[in-house]
């Protein structure tokens, strides 16, 4: 058995326990530890070894994945296992802003630790399948020596050194959805006003949503290059229909503040003479509301092009 | 050659001219009119009869279908045809809010023509394809007598007798375009602030879009049902993560608005007793704060269930 087939978890809350379970499952030499330990007794029967202490888990192998409730008691366990890191892999699949990743990553390097930082999408039953995908962020090198022990988990995704970044992309995604959901939720309390039913409605937005594939590919790309054809028409074209949209809104009292916004954008490309480009242009004015200079607040001016390692990540986050 | 082989077209814009053209080319005894007559000459090759005013034109068919510029040519010619409609079925496929579809609706009646209105989701050069669909709402027994002619312009769908119910169907479903889109170009601002690469990033949005179809149809079920099931998770938890996104895009100094309004919406439903609901309930609070009735002002209390009577749109709208 080599020491790549030893792994620590610490944390056996629903999801440590199915990471745990897995690696036990596919013959990893596996050392549990969790705060309160009546939680590894399933674990230990399965085949676990239960550590007494953190730091004693964390001796026990070259690999130690965190999972445990919040940032903060990550913060404490890190606190714990401090005399034991130097050389070892921590891997954090923990929930924390891509700051605290960061921070994380600076204080395993000043103790001669590699981190790599781990968001989840998934369900803990579907550990192991490739039903829940891990992005990983974080020491180039750590990741390449355990991603086979990785990919036992699931579908992975490394998205480069600056550990803040699988942080990023799951605070991204899900924002993706959200921004998404909460506009259909006005769409839906605008045709219920107008007497349409909501669940026939919601079948038709549903049976069209693959037609946004291309449009979304479109607008990256056009964002890239700076280029922005006239996507969904012209931007002259597309502010007479916001206009239509906004006043369809306030005829019922519904509100439109999101369209009044998008309008106000549109006024604003189309005043600064690009009225012939598309949608995608007004990300101009919005990285130009954002700060200066796009990396220089967020610590990732090194963050590098994301590879992925397995399919991306297919449904919206859960 | 029946009397409905015999179809009337007024607007020889680009799309007029197409609709005339699959007509003309699908055997249909067809009569054109354009204000400028110049446009006509192609159709007249064809084989259309070009009529000099939209009068003659008119009287020379039992179907009328309109395709002009906007709300304001189509009352413009309304005005000189009136002496020939009565009799008349009118399709008016100009685009036009749904206020003004049911103004045209109760023109109609009261001058014993039967109206309908219809939506064109696709470009010119498709019609007469799948990839053109057309929504009509108004008279049903004129859209039953003339489906066969309408179906040669494309996908067909009808919405009910509310002749203003095509309006709303392209309104609402490229409202949910924008919403969406908007919300997409602020989290392609965020990515890009953290030094992301925005394609890749895109490409990853556009590989997940299709997750979201489950959720949009329980979005329906639900607000139809008024049975809110903890869809991403219960708001007690959803509320902890739109903390984090907050605080995410404040780091960066990006706009939060929306994610702002989400967490304010999550905060009220949990104060009023439902924490352990999921996002689709907000709807709760949106229609709470629309009109009082949800079809007071709207004028469409009678409108029916959609049928469909070919593919619902798969793409959306350009």
């Amino acid at each position: 058995m080599t020491t790549n087939s030893q792994v620590t978890v610490l944390g056996l809350g629903e999801m440590g326990s199915a990471l745990a379970r897995t690696l036990v499952d596919r013959g990893y030499r596996t050392t549990v530890w969790n705060r309160t330990a009546t939680k590894a007794a399933p674990l230990a029967e399965a085949g676990a070894t239960v550590a007494a202490t953190a730091l004693e888990a964390v001796a026990a192998s070259p690999l130690v994945i965190i999972c445990l409730l919040d940032s903060a008691a990550v913060e404490t366990v890190l606190a714990t296992i401090e005399p034991s890191v130097s050389g070892k892999v921590l891997v954090n699949v923990t929930s924390g802003s891509p700051g605290q990743a960061r921070a994380n990553a600076d204080w395993a390097r000043l103790r001669g630790a590699q981190y790599l930082d781990g968001g989840i999408m998934g369900d803990p039953p579907y550990v192991g399948t490739p039903n829940v995908t891990f992005s990983f962020s974080g020491d180039r090198d750590a990741f390449e020596a355990h991603e086979p022990t990785l990919r036992e988990l699931g579908e992975i995704a490394y998205y480069g050194d600056d550990a803040g970044l699988a942080a990023v992309e799951f605070l991204a995604q899900v924002a993706v959805g959200y921004e998404f959901l909460i506009g259909l939720l006005h769409t839906l309390n605008l045709v219920n006003a107008e007497g349409v039913d909501v669940a026939k409605f919601a079948q038709r937005v549903a049976a069209s949503i693959g037609g946004y594939v291309p449009l979304v590919n479109a607008f990256g790309t056009a964002i890239s290059n700076g280029e922005y054809a006239p996507d969904l028409g012209s931007l002259n074209v597309q502010a007479a229909l916001m206009d239509d949209l906004i006043s369809h809104r306030e005829s019922l009292g519904i509100e439109a503040v999101r369209m009044r916004e998008v309008k106000m954008l549109m006024d604003r490309r189309i005043a600064d003479g690009h009225g012939d480009q598309g949608l995608s242009s007004l990300f101009e004015l919005l990285k130009a509301s954002g700060p200066t200079s796009p990396t220089s607040t967020s610590g990732s001016a090194h963050a590098e092009g994301i590879e992925d390692h397995g399919r991306t990540p297919s449904e919206p986050p859960h």
